[in-house]
């Protein structure tokens, strides 16, 4: 697939993708509670995580509306994370994809009641009462749970708060972002499989792929976070730097951060590589847009 | 069933319960997190939610281990709720359970993190990889998903939130609290009925006690709200009057609040009249302990 065919493959994914999410989220709930979690689910962002889902339902031949109901949820639970994180509480974040972040435009009890609703909505749309079979809902659940939970992205979370002002080595910076970001990132590439019928083989290889490209998009964070400017971002830039948090480029230095982003994706498609699967080239090529984006 | 074989049951369900749910929430998980989770999980209350699914389950001649997970699920999201609506930005409370508020003790960037953990873990006890039917550990995360989500504890919440100061007519002051508490509490009995096969009848009769025995214990909680000291409470007593929130005693008076308690435990047992099911004691006792209780 060339690069043409892949840009047009990303198009025709998010705007059904963009279609699916506004008609999960809710228009109608109580108490405005709807319109904040419309506000952060369906404010844009890269939508990484629902194109990996998809791309690794099509490299396998899976079932297409269950994958995009994971990606739904994928995307939920990440924009849940969001909300959360950017409170005052947390990271004290008020500007996100170039907007006011949810607790500044609707305040901070909405913001954590709409991350809450956003959650258990992750789930409400993997389990709907006709359409997956419920084995996968099962499945997809339980995928969706443990890269959410305290193994996974909230202990990464933890881990993060904790090391504020620290020096972390490369071992537990690498073990925090794994969680943080690496472990929901592979649970979008593995739900994606699990939509269809995968060989022991290839389960395996897109785990490694997705343990690489998740490392792989936290080192590019971390280089972008010092390298571009807030509008390039549309979030606050060279914050984990003032905020004194270590990351990739304040551990290794930038060069070696850069090289290292490198080795990933030849890792990540080596595994792809070693797949068996006939077509991964969508899973390469969204390996090549993480390594070398500029937002 | 006579009243010392109910004490009985509840002795003996509430140790199993305790010790499954202290095998299911992580000891070790990264900085803290699992500290805090087991603080706000394991500190006591009444465990109502779980004793309800158990008491269903029993009706049913349901699967025992799949009941107590759902147990456990069902008392995890209670519990994060909690946590989460004791902070600052929510109702600002400092005692729980006569204990310090988890985000008193362990700050609320962890409290908050805490919360999203155990939601997450809720549909992770649901979703073992053996144990449970896949098709019902569908149901169950179908279940609890939207008994917590905009539609039901989330929603209800946010109307709590909104409605502080106003004046609310007995209809909105049950949805409210139907979605805020009734929900969850109706979930938990159907969730106990799903680990069983049950009639239509059946199903129907258990959804019509659920919302009547949630409805009643909401009302109670109002009434002794205000007519119980903090030290019986185990929180803190007259706060919704202190925060002028609207509740079934400053809309009814107190004396209608507490006939509309005695008439929804009369509704609630005449549901499991109409039941068809051979042994409904436990559930009936247990609508009694809801209107009875004292704290």
């Amino acid at each position: 697939m060339d690069a043409k065919h892949f840009d047009q493959w990303v198009d025709t994914s998010l705007s059904a993708f963009e279609a699916a999410l506004d008609g999960l989220v809710p228009e109608k709930a109580p108490a405005g509670l709807g319109e904040a979690m419309r506000y952060a689910a369906l404010g844009g962002g890269k939508r990484l995580r629902p194109l990996l889902v998809l791309a690794s339902c099509a490299a396998v031949g899976g079932d297409g509306f269950a994958a995009m109901r994971a990606a739904c949820a994928v995307e939920l639970i990440h924009a849940y994370s969001l909300v959360h994180d950017d409170m005052p509480c947390m990271d004290n974040d008020v500007l996100r994809r170039g907007k006011p972040t949810t607790h500044v435009k609707f305040g901070e009890a909405q913001a954590m009641l709409a991350g809450d609703a956003m959650q258990a909505l992750a789930f409400e749309v993997l389990t709907p009462g006709d359409g997956i079979a419920p084995a996968l809902q099962a499945r997809l659940c339980a995928q969706l749970a443990r890269a959410s939970g305290y193994d996974g992205m909230a202990g990464g979370q933890a881990i993060d708060l904790a090391s504020i002002g620290k020096a972390l080595d490369e071992t537990t910076l690498r073990d925090m972002h794994r969680r943080k970001t690496g472990v929901l990132l592979q649970a979008s590439v593995m739900m994606g499989a699990a939509c269809g019928a995968v060989p022991a083989q290839a389960t395996e290889s897109l785990s490694r792929y997705g343990a690489a490209l998740g490392l792989a998009f936290q080192v590019v964070d971390d280089i972008l976070d010092v390298t571009q400017d807030s509008e390039v971002l549309g979030k606050t830039a060279g914050k984990d730097q003032d905020a004194n948090k270590p990351t990739y480029v304040s551990v290794l230095g930038l060069e070696p951060a850069r090289q290292l982003a490198q080795q990933l994706r030849a890792e990540a498609k080596a595994a792809l590589a070693a797949s068996g699967l006939a077509d991964v080239s969508l899973l390469s090529l969204l390996a090549d847009s993480v390594v070398e984006r500029v937002n």
